[in-house]
């Protein structure tokens, strides 16, 4: 639509064939069913999805992950929770421990979501942390509601499960006059660390144990906990039980990756983003082609090499079919394709042709594209432009 | 200074302390040395320096760059030729294989800036690419310079200095109406595949005699070849030889970076580039700290693996101290610190602590942050905003 409301479909039609690249692309149909499914499998097994949006800071598709749900949503920076709340999503969680330097800032934008009915939820794992937050929100007149950040085996921030920091910090809490205790909140990020439907349950297990025991022991401290949330994509993405659970926080599933497709996360069918580029050389005396994605379009990220070395991606056409070229280097705007097995039928690739390519991990190249251009088939149907910075 | 001219330095002084992080930080005299260093050894050297911006992305720092030479600048990106045309810099080398489809645009940018005096050369390596500029630049009534890529020993784009088709395309390029042949060009970029000044020269001379190769095979065809290109930083950091050669395109050394550091480019006293962050976690009992600089204040570049397993980075303080810590591990916002040796002494650190951290790879770090904060010592001096996208 333009501004005026009509319908520019007839008028304007963009082919992925007319693109400028590199170009992130992500496939609509694909996307929609991926929140579904995962809304849809929250709301099986009792708890509430708050999506993490970190993998694509869109709130298009923010919108499209809290539908069937309570809306709220999870973010890795104060750009993200700001951008949401923009969008018309105030009820953020920022799910890192809080670094000190930001706390006034952090405060401050719960405050002004508290005032029309939403909130800004942080993170605490130290008690130096706690009491700066309650010194601040006490100072700006509010009450901060927090969640105590618990370690389930990841080993990246949080409390030990079974310490005595664990209570200290929630009595602490329960004490000021600023916070307000939420609950208890881990992720199981060494998921990433394993692959296969078994050893993804058996993390997905650790992670519900740990929380669910630390909610506990809150409660017999006589600590009341209303919130007990977990969550990573991979681990979402199995769980079977999630009883004395209320919230998941699973985000990369919404585009999913070759890397989660590795992990037995997703089937690359799932996988809603690709790179589009296009052939500047072709070098069939020593089996090559280059393209104009580089570094900067996929980011190094070498993926799931702890199962399968596959290169930088999985390259197709553009009408999906898988092609025999392996994506074996980047450099910051060349991005260097290797052809498995036979490599004559390289010398009638002409210069210029695109080529679509899932890449290894979502996160990091959504964060590297000024835009991701939406398609349905083939057809741009939309532009989304993902927030930078923190 | 403001907008009315006045200084405003001590009006408002800001800090490194006194940033947000993670924020990435140009300590500008190590930028201006480097500019100057390699300014000099190339006349010494007796080439033009035509440095590549791709580093950086700023016009601020391709005007140190090319002082003292003759303000020709090399990009990896049409945005960043637009870029430096909107900042005065109006002769540009646009050193990849043209794509195809951005053809249109390339031939229409050089006849926007062949008006005023300028050029936008552009890099060939195939028949069919000629033969497309040519029609373009017929059709949009002008000539493009163009440059033929020649294959050094780096096997990712340009034509065999020894094969046929270099002296075919140089002919080709001789009888079209739309292109002028400037001459031959090639990187070195193998040199990043080794270390050590001795396997540095190595390449530099392999690099030379390729190019220099290429010249001569031309003139013996009585093919005009005015132009001699070569150069990546590595290279140009330790050649001691480029006679016949007449124009060196390095351009990570005006920031340089640990990987740079690591192969013997340069001296970690010369890296002008880091990467402020604040300590948002403190687990003195697995022994590490949690910072806010993750995979996207980082990237994942592993950095010289072939050297050394270094982490992502050098880990200071913000007085350039070295701190036993490595950076062990990278996800979206987090950054994984682990004390070297004893770990008592992280019990003392302070949250919100900021440290310094030398990244591994400099190209892939600026194209993460929305602005590069400059410093002098521990001022801020001034913001530069690097150019996105393609």
């Amino acid at each position: 639509m333009d501004r005026s409301g009509r319908s520019l479909r007839h008028a304007v039609v963009v082919h992925l064939q007319d693109l400028a690249t590199p170009a992130a692309v992500i496939d609509h149909d694909v996307l929609a069913r991926n929140c579904r499914v995962m809304a849809d499998r929250m709301t099986a097994l009792g708890v509430r999805l708050r999506p993490h949006v970190k993998t694509h800071k869109c709130v298009e598709i923010a919108r499209l992950q809290v539908a069937g749900h309570d809306a709220g949503v999870t973010v890795s920076t104060l750009a993200e929770a700001r951008a949401m709340a923009a969008g018309g999503i105030r009820d953020v969680t920022w799910a890192v421990p809080v670094p000190h330097p930001r706390i006034g800032e952090a405060v401050a934008l719960h405050r002004a979501l508290a005032a029309t009915g939403g909130r800004l939820q942080l993170l605490v794992d130290h008690r130096a942390t706690v009491e700066a937050i309650d010194a601040e929100a006490v100072r700006q007149d509010t009450v901060v509601p927090v969640f105590i950040k618990v370690d389930c085996g990841y080993a990246r921030a949080g409390v030990d499960p079974n310490g005595a920091a664990l209570t200290s910090l929630a009595i602490r809490i329960e004490a000021s006059a600023g916070l307000a205790l939420r609950g208890v909140l881990t992720h199981g990020g060494h998921s990433y660390d394993v692959a296969g439907r078994d050893a993804l349950l058996r993390v997905a297990g650790e992670e519900r144990d740990a929380v669910v025991h630390a909610a506990n022991r809150l409660r017999i401290a006589s600590v009341a906990c209303a919130e007990v949330s977990l969550g990573s994509t991979p681990t979402m993405a199995v769980a079977e039980d999630l009883r004395e659970c209320t919230e998941a926080r699973p985000g990369n599933y919404a585009l999913f990756d070759v890397f989660q497709a590795r992990i037995g996360s997703c089937a690359l069918s799932d996988v809603a983003l690709s790179v589009l580029v296009s052939v500047m050389g072709v070098y069939p005396e020593r089996g090559q082609l280059l393209v104009d994605g580089g570094a900067l379009a996929f980011s190094k990220d070498p993926g799931a090499t702890h199962v399968l070395d596959g290169g930088f991606g999985v390259v197709r056409d553009l009408e999906g079919r898988d092609l025999p070229l392996k994506l074996v280097g980047l450099s910051q705007e060349h991005g260097k394709m290797k052809a498995v097995g036979d490599s004559g039928w390289l010398q009638g690739v002409e210069l210029g042709t695109k080529l679509r390519v899932l890449p290894n991990h979502a996160c990091l190249v959504t964060a590297l594209h000024p835009e991701l251009v939406v398609v349905r088939g083939q057809e741009v149907i939309d532009r989304w432009v993902p927030v930078r910075g923190w």
